[in-house]
């Protein structure tokens, strides 16, 4: 669970750029390009021509039935990392932002965490000093924010958190904050038979929540990390309680577990932006028959964040090493997005 | 694990009686019934009239986007227990069959087996001297014929027992022991769009080798019990290790916890047929609005076994005290189902 709640605090806070010159010039040039491409090119209208014809070319050989590359609608697998894949992860991962929030909330029920204790440094707005507590103002914060709980409490916290909170940047609520491209991809890959799946180091439950909506991913197809559950009687009700400890890290070496035990079959397709998400692209990509990795390369600190090998937050290292052995698209934000957020469309 | 590998040694062996006049006389009462009912009936046409009629009030219910007891489609989760809710568990669980199978498989490459060891007995076709033996040959039995090797390896292998084994009454592979009316209402269920999922106390693995064929139900929708599983590299190849050990018991309480953490919804339909379903029955039943829980009563010791109360393989008890309490639909196999398996009928 560490992943999620580093915080990345030695990057500096770039202001998000939403409007202005450049994005006109980005819509022009799409309606440029309108004219030569075809009724399924336009799902991935965000996307440059670069990148979308490759990641089309790919499609097409593998859904083709007379094609030696052709992979039956039953084995169309592909797995999306969350956090930097699918919306964005800076200033922090939101899930932590999420954490912070509630322990405001809660803190005027909680005398005792303004007086003393760990959450003091926290609930006078000062972020690093509460986590120079290190480990244990963290599982702290874990625990508070998101055990002791039912999954149904936790669920509805987590959606009225969505709808009211902000982020500290753009002032739009967490979920606008998807990548425009990315949903792009998921209908398109929806579109030619794929399943598309999420595949995360963040918590199952706190993206279940709103991944739905977002997305348009269910439930059962979100594999996230886990902590402890227990089945009990409330009088003549049961419930899931949420324990304090955690059941699995869906993280690295984890992703790879996590798909064979929730999806059963070996992805064709997977899309990441960290070092996170290496063994998740690497199983994918070493599978037998024609395979799509894609890595998210954060480079665009105008429009959005620019990060990579010495990132806290999703970090890019090994993966940018080993991009060519295994034929991995890496998509430049800057360069390869005409679009970042669904609010920046016209 | 223990419900996988606890054998029924006390239930004689009933033989099963697949054709003779009593198949006859079903599927001319069946043919009586056609005038009368429509086309979406047709879909459970190997159901009395009594249990298809309260199945399909339900589903008309639920899915009548005017009744107060609309049930959205993505919210329509329908769980099903595997062994002796979709398929028979006698007499003794396929899984363990699977196991014993393997182990004489095997057994020429290790002379040490058949010498001396745990595995003697088994290797001179006296299962329950092999069993005498307790946990400790049941752990043998397991970490020998479901891991020290790769998931990839454990799939090829049960698919080819699953083409080549027979069951030791009917002679018949064993994923033709499926049960054709729980084949109807899998269909029916999912044309009326419920999304289908196993929750079951066998192997994940073991289940999803041949439950895409037989049910038509995607590996990503079963739910099972889980080894652990190591993330390595061979050479330049990386695989999915199975190791020896007990991750997740998908079993009674564990029921509802693999539900949350595979499915992320609480179901509205479940069918099982032993107290190790209870929970996920209770579970399902609890839930606001109207919901439909079913337990599978073996009642027909000419057609397939008859046990209930003191059976050590599905053993219901709890579950028929309780049945009227939760409203759940008790269906007596003798009575309610003109038909057993797929191979019954003309």
């Amino acid at each position: 669970m560490n992943k999620i709640f580093i915080l990345y605090i030695s990057l500096g806070y770039i202001c998000f750029a939403c409007s202005g010159p450049q994005q006109e010039e980005i819509d022009t040039t799409l309606e440029h390009n309108e004219g030569n491409i075809s009724g399924a090119t336009m799902l991935l209208s965000s996307w440059e021509m670069k990148p979308r014809k490759r990641i089309m070319e790919w499609v097409e050989q593998v859904t083709d039935s007379l094609s030696l590359d052709y992979i039956p609608e039953s084995d169309r697998i592909a797995v999306f990392d969350n956090d930097g894949t699918l919306w964005t992860e800076q200033p922090m991962y939101f899930q932590l932002a999420f954490a912070i929030d509630e322990i405001k909330r809660m803190a005027p029920d909680h005398p005792e965490w303004t007086d003393k204790g760990l959450f003091k440094p926290l609930l006078e707005g000062d972020v690093q000093g509460f986590l120079a507590g290190g480990e244990e103002s963290l599982l702290a914060l874990l625990k508070a924010s998101h055990t002791g709980m039912t999954t149904e409490e936790f669920d509805q916290r987590v959606k009225t958190w969505m709808k009211t909170a902000t982020h500290p940047d753009t002032g739009k609520h967490y979920n606008e904050m998807v990548f425009q491209p990315m949903l792009e991809l998921l209908d398109y890959l929806q579109a030619n038979g794929f399943k598309t799946f999420i595949v995360s180091g963040g918590g199952i439950d706190f993206m279940r929540a709103w991944a739905e909506e977002a997305y348009g991913i269910p439930p059962y197809q979100i594999v996230g990390s886990v902590g402890g559950l227990s089945y009990e009687m409330e009088g003549e009700k049961p419930v899931l309680n949420k324990l304090p400890e955690l059941y699995f890290n869906d993280d690295k070496a984890g992703k790879p577990v996590g798909i064979s035990r929730n999806i059963g079959k070996r992805p064709v397709f997977a899309a990441g932006n960290s070092d996170g998400d290496y063994e998740m692209l690497q199983y994918t990509s070493t599978g037998h028959g024609k395979r799509f990795g894609m890595y998210i390369h954060h480079t665009d600190s105008v429009r959005e964040y620019a990060y990579d090998r010495e990132s806290h937050i999703g970090k890019l290292d090994k993966g940018l090493d080993d991009a060519e052995k295994y034929n991995w698209l890496v998509v430049d934000m800057a360069k390869d997005w005409k679009v970042i957020y669904p609010y920046n469309k016209k």
